[in-house]
């Protein structure tokens, strides 16, 4: 007796502009036409795989029971494995390419606890051509999982140790200089690190942030709650929605201010305690 | 005994690149399973929320029966209140924060019945940080409603005349001329004023059109009834969609070519009579 | 006995940056609670019929039974008719304007076997103006269709051979030169020919690749079964997912690197074996 799935979440770098994600559904809804498919994203940048698993890990925590297939697959046609990945004894399966996308969102479910390589292609869809697998091999499993068909019948069983590890780049602490890498910018432009905010001096409310390799650049940088605290002219660090550090501006993008993209390295040095403000020295001594 | 609903419209500055939406969409399918998602737009111009205020009342009258989550919220984490605000008798219930987001929807609504403000954190989710209420705060409320949980349990009711107005601007007239205001400029640079058509002269089937300030521009604009009456080198005036006049050209951008954008000042002068076109004057005596 | 439809699938060149598809959607939950949509796409480039007739004939044989609702339609509001064409002895009915985008569709999905001119307004919603019929005709007749009303309740039965013509254009033949069109470019670049793959000499590994009229470009394209095959500065000819050869480059995009688009003309000529490469002469010999 197979479990059976209900939900189908998407991640993928197909775009919205070509029809590539409405024929996946398509093919979902036909083979299983009680799965309901939510969009997690489908703009990750062509081909990046790191982007992709990184968005995918952010999902993960909040993503519905189920199927999440998940593509971004520059190899798709070549020897590269086409995966279901089972975590959590069952509640959840990836499916999607065996290159690294996968890995660090199913680490954060809690590692995988069965794994097959998609070779049964009567699960699969006929094809003129091998550079749709999100067409005509992962959606059309994604709805057999849906419909109960069991892990072991998708193809062979590998040892999930085998699968292709996801590289999460980790912070290095130089005396108190903290050498941290931009994860992710999103729209609104907030700079996402590596950092958990307990690597940063708790004792120290600003921050030199440094950036640019030779010809660096120096910013101060305050830790604030919210956007909104981030005065004009002032670069705030605010621990994001996904508990991690970011560099943020209020109302504009820090990203496009300072130019700082995904993968750039940034270095943070604790600056110790607030300078104080103008004639009034001691603001705080009202508060409780 | 509290209403269920099955619908969550969505309107948020959110975006479709990054994952915000399908995270709020995957809270929602995991509190509300039964509960049906609908996107009404997430691409509302970061933090513009006179735009998403706008597009919220060009929805409200088809919305379907149920909740409406918008999210343009650049205060987000600050004091401004999350709300959720009951039109109809109980027909919908829209949550967002009250910065003036939801109110001109509701009122096209028919008004408040009741409101409340947010602060139950046993129907939100637990947050690392204070800056995605949409998915920590807005969607597990939203699921809430969803399945019957009643306004009151969701926070402190407050008086509907104490939230934060919507400001949707007037025309005014002096002598015969109109002062509008460009309020949306859609896909296709159809440029929608504030102004209904019963403001227009109806023995004028010609306007000047003049915008621009200082260095003022001018152009003569027809009223037409679709635009692909709208001939080549002409500016056509078209009641749109919503019932209010707007600026087109036929398969063209009248934004794009006249240089107009929302919350550009616009001037309508009724011209009179059409002007005979060429050697045949009375070309439309053959119509019936 | 009229049969009932449960998914009705969308494709407009609405865009998804204004609530147009989002009130469309609102419009069929409203009338037709059961049904589901799907998003095949929307980002149609404005008014473009031809684009949108090849991707929805892209789309044709993937697309689950039931409602296809379809609309690019520059001449809205004027005497273009609107239509529903059901195909398949009513598996599906493709609703939307009688402009040429909906017909190579229907020829995809076997031909038309009923169709009608939807002049029943009683199915219609009531509007101000006649500048939007996917909200107020195309999107309540496909909830109509969807709870059983009968098609020639619509509106006036019509003969599916006075449909307007969808125009996909042929290839021809000159000596050996193959005188083909660019179809469709695809987020990744890969430019999409009207090309069988039988159309090209099986003999021959490589082909000439010119276009650009007057000062005609040149490059040499070898025939490969994946995107990753294509070594770096090489052109690959590869059969893409619907069965048509496309010209691509390894992850990057061969639109932009040879300035190709849509409609472009180009020139297959086959350039017989593959030359030797470097020392070792006969590489193929091991193979089996």
């Amino acid at each position: 007796m197979s479990r059976r799935y209900d939900t189908v979440s998407l991640l993928t770098d197909y775009g919205q502009v070509d029809e590539f994600v409405g024929v996946m559904k398509s093919v979902i809804r036909d083979l299983a036409p009680h799965a309901v498919t939510i969009d997690l994203t489908h703009e990750i940048p062509p081909h990046d795989v790191r982007a992709g698993a990184l968005a995918l890990a952010r999902c993960v925590q909040y993503v519905a029971a189920g199927v999440v297939l998940a593509v971004v697959d520059p190899g798709v046609g070549t020897t590269r494995k086409a995966v279901a990945v089972e975590v959590a004894g069952g509640e959840g399966v990836f499916v999607g390419p065996d290159n690294g996308l996968l890995a660090p969102a199913v680490q954060m479910a809690g590692g995988a606890t069965r794994a097959v390589v998609l070779t049964n292609t009567e699960h699969h869809l006929p094809s003129p051509a091998a550079t749709f697998d999100g067409r005509d091999v992962f959606a059309p499993v994604a709805a057999a999982l849906c419909n109960g068909v069991a892990l072991h019948e998708l193809g062979d069983m590998i040892d999930p140790a085998s699968l292709v590890p996801g590289l999460i780049p980790i912070t290095r602490t130089e005396d108190d200089e903290l050498f941290a890498e931009v994860l992710w910018v999103d729209r609104f432009g907030n700079v996402q690190l590596n950092v958990d905010p307990d690597e940063l001096d708790p004792t120290s409310p600003r921050f030199q942030l440094r950036w640019g390799g030779q010809g660096a650049q120096v910013r101060s940088a305050r830790r604030v709650l919210t956007y909104a605290e981030v005065g004009a002219g002032e670069v705030g660090l605010v621990v994001d929605s996904y508990g991690l550090v970011s560099v943020a501006l209020d109302r504009r993008s820090a990203a496009a201010e300072l130019g700082l993209a995904a993968g750039d390295q940034v270095v943070l040095v604790p600056l110790g305690e607030e300078p104080p403000r103008g004639p009034v020295s001691t603001p705080v001594a009202f508060r409780r």
